[in-house]
């Protein structure tokens, strides 16, 4: 097989993954209305979205599996194809969450809507936010955008802390709120579970871009 | 390179694996006795496993990766180390949900025993049954060992949905145990992404072995 029609295959693969990312973007979009709109249609729309992810997720895994075995890719294009399939994973896992969330968003519709201290949107946002960009440094090979992803996952993991903090404290003063806070902190910890699946992203892009492993090691590769 | 060479070399690569399952399992071990025998000591513990485990997991992927890169394998060969990068990235995660779990093990201990109508060791002991009979699957190259994982998860998943409710309603009538009750179905929450962790390597596996995608597809190849 001629070396252009590989790279073209590249480029379908990767117009792939991109299709894979919309509907995971568009599965945490639909959990958050869900959510803070308490809009019930959405809770069946991002089950219908998961069964489209996980058709998605295999596509893209067999088509990676296929040029890795015919074509045998030497050092940048393996690392690519390496990086596709870990990226897919955490697309798919992205979804997974998102169902979760929108289980919560249910469980909370059976109960009356309280007035919690707390405003997930802000952290909805930011999410959302991160997975975009750490996608756009996919598209773009910028490895400094997906470098970017990192920092801002720190603000989420603080997010969720408060949240956390501040809904215990609901939980004791208002035992009667107790469910939602409940389902409200576990929504919490769900896009806590998704930055951090947008940060693992962000660096396979940067493993593919620099071919350097920055996992677990973000805190010196910046000093 | 002489192909008996390459064999050598992947039988190393899964020996790799292995000890890196053995600090995953390892983890998870501990963090259920932090949290079961209220052990303080394993606190640190499983942080330091933690950093062993993320030295293992990149040294797992360095291998595979080389492997990739220099010997070119085809078919099995290739779904072999696929399904290394795979289940390396399921075993650091669940040295991560282990982290979480010591972490409101730590919570806890900060707070009076409680008697809670809940027993997670039970649905410990399962979790980490899961993760050695995953491993036992991948030595033995025993799919219908690696199917029996997928079973066991549904059990994990009914208890999971059992301890939350039962914590709710002593959220309601013990408001002041709240905080107990929380910590408890957080890590409830975690086993259950650890069960999780075990049935994606389980599946890995069978993608091995069979050469088929059995992800998203449980319920019908049972059939």
């Amino acid at each position: 097989m001629p070396r252009i029609h590989f790279q073209q295959q590249l480029a379908a693969l990767k117009d792939k993954l991109l299709a894979m990312a919309a509907l995971a973007q568009q599965a945490l979009d639909c959990s958050l209305d869900a959510y803070l709109k308490r809009d019930e249609l959405m809770v069946d729309h991002v089950h219908d979205h998961e069964t489209a992810i996980n058709a998605a997720e295999r596509s893209v895994d067999e088509m990676a599996y296929d040029l890795l075995a015919m074509e045998q890719p030497m050092a940048i294009d393996l690392r690519f194809l390496l990086a596709v399939i870990k990226i897919n994973s955490d697309l798919e896992r992205i979804g997974d969450q998102s169902v979760n969330i929108v289980e919560r968003a249910a469980e909370l519709l059976r109960h009356p809507a309280v007035d919690l201290p707390v405003d997930l949107r802000q952290m909805g946002e930011l999410t959302g936010w991160m997975i975009r960009v750490a996608i756009q440094a996919l598209l773009d090979g910028d490895a400094g955008m997906a470098r970017s992803v990192l920092t801002m996952d720190d603000n989420v993991d603080r997010i969720n802390k408060e949240t956390h903090q501040r809904l215990v404290e609901v939980m004791q003063t208002h035992p009667e709120w107790s469910e939602q806070a409940l389902n409200t902190i576990i929504i919490s910890r769900n896009l806590e579970r998704i930055a951090d699946h947008a940060t693992n992203i962000a660096e396979d892009v940067i493993f593919w871009v620099r071919g350097a492993d920055v996992r677990h090691q973000f805190s010196l590769a910046v000093d």
